[in-house]
């Protein structure tokens, strides 16, 4: 199989500009680092203040950010498909991130016509240590 | 064996103002409703804004206030356990919610000396449906 | 909604055996105890000698007990639905069981059309302590 | 940190020989492969007629060999620990697994004082898909 790419980070960040304005609620929090074949990297910004009460990035945003990660990773392998949904998410908190931006990179494991289920990676810009690690299922719509 | 509660509602609202003043970032959002052996009730208000982008109260805010129930939950249990932290949480998302407050019930499923285990059914405020399905794991610091 | 059962215990077990004799590879282990709307409660015979290796009901038993009470609850929702597979199961070890029969109450969190979630806790015959909770998630194939 | 291990794969499966002689009830199933800092690879034998009722590897076998492998990362890692036990276990079934022996790669996500976080890929022998995604807890007991 050809693992071509159906959309480009410009276009990613374009749909979901379009399609799914709250995801910037607040402040622009997430950008897209990188796309790949079944895979994605998503950078979560220290700076954005609401993300990170108390000083840490908290665990809701890091489930966040893994999810934006999944759902980018999905995008860019099948386009725009605005109504694949999460259905299940689980996370281990691993370690206390730094005081930095996050990075989240999502492999998918399956792409299926159904469902897809990813694996997403978080560690703190700079470091080599997993902070939390998140497996995710998405359900694809029929199409 | 006793089950009796160590802290009352009043006691751990205290507790969580004093102690996490971040929970009630950006707006308090989180109210306790009740507490029992081995469980709790808490409450998300559906008016707290920056919990619903979209019009619909978000997957990361359906995991906070699962999170929090557990968190009550183990605190009534156990007393004042500050450094009690999320090592697992694992959601299945079922239904839409509602345009309405979010409630979560929790039940300790063990509550053993260094792990315990919980589950929280999320149901929109007047319905029976479960909306969200959460199961989570904290770790207990020695005593 | 009327829920209305689409199959008795012995419909259940007779399907069972006709689609999938490998369940009683080695001996039968298993009975439909009970079955209700979203629900059914499922025995494991302690006496099955290969579930039990050092004298305990082993993981992957527990496992296969709480997998075969979500079956048979979909089933008897749906009717006969051979091709439905599980996609994920996540189970949580809470206590050593007993040298006893183990008991699975499944309920279904949802049946949708194309994904169905259940929970089910796992209780060694006679205690009430819960052994082992299971959630997982079937694909229900189009129909 | 140095990265020495504690065991090699001869003093691993002589302590499996004596401590776990259950894990080989019914035929020996299972083999180490490799062990490296943080990591360890397990085979399942498919000719096990007792793991394939119905002439596919069964999700308990799955299950088991995941769990195998975890297990045997962790011993590497820490020396001859008998009482470290699985807490959870949540497991994707990706793929149909071929009709040969699985492999299950197994990767430490972190490994503290009281708990350790896995991740195993289960692979067919020969084949790059991944089979079934695992992701467990262990409790390690105080030292």
């Amino acid at each position: 199989m050809a693992h071509e790419l159906k959309m480009s980070i410009e276009e990613l960040e374009a749909f979901i500009d379009s399609e799914f304005p709250q995801v910037h609620h607040g402040g622009r929090s997430f950008a897209v680092e990188a796309v790949r074949p079944m895979g994605a990297t998503v950078r979560l910004f220290y700076h954005d203040r609401h993300l990170r009460p108390g000083g840490t990035v908290s665990g809701p945003a890091m489930m966040s950010i893994a999810d934006y990660a999944m759902y980018i990773a999905i995008l860019a392998q099948l386009g725009p498909v605005a109504l694949a949904v999460t259905t299940n998410l689980s996370i281990n908190f691993l370690r206390k991130p730094e005081q930095a931006d996050l990075i989240a990179d999502c492999s998918l494991l399956k792409l299926g016509k159904r469902l897809a289920v990813a694996e997403v990676s978080l560690r703190s810009d700079g470091c080599e240590d997993v902070v939390a690690h998140v497996v995710g299922t998405y359900s694809i719509p029929p199409r």
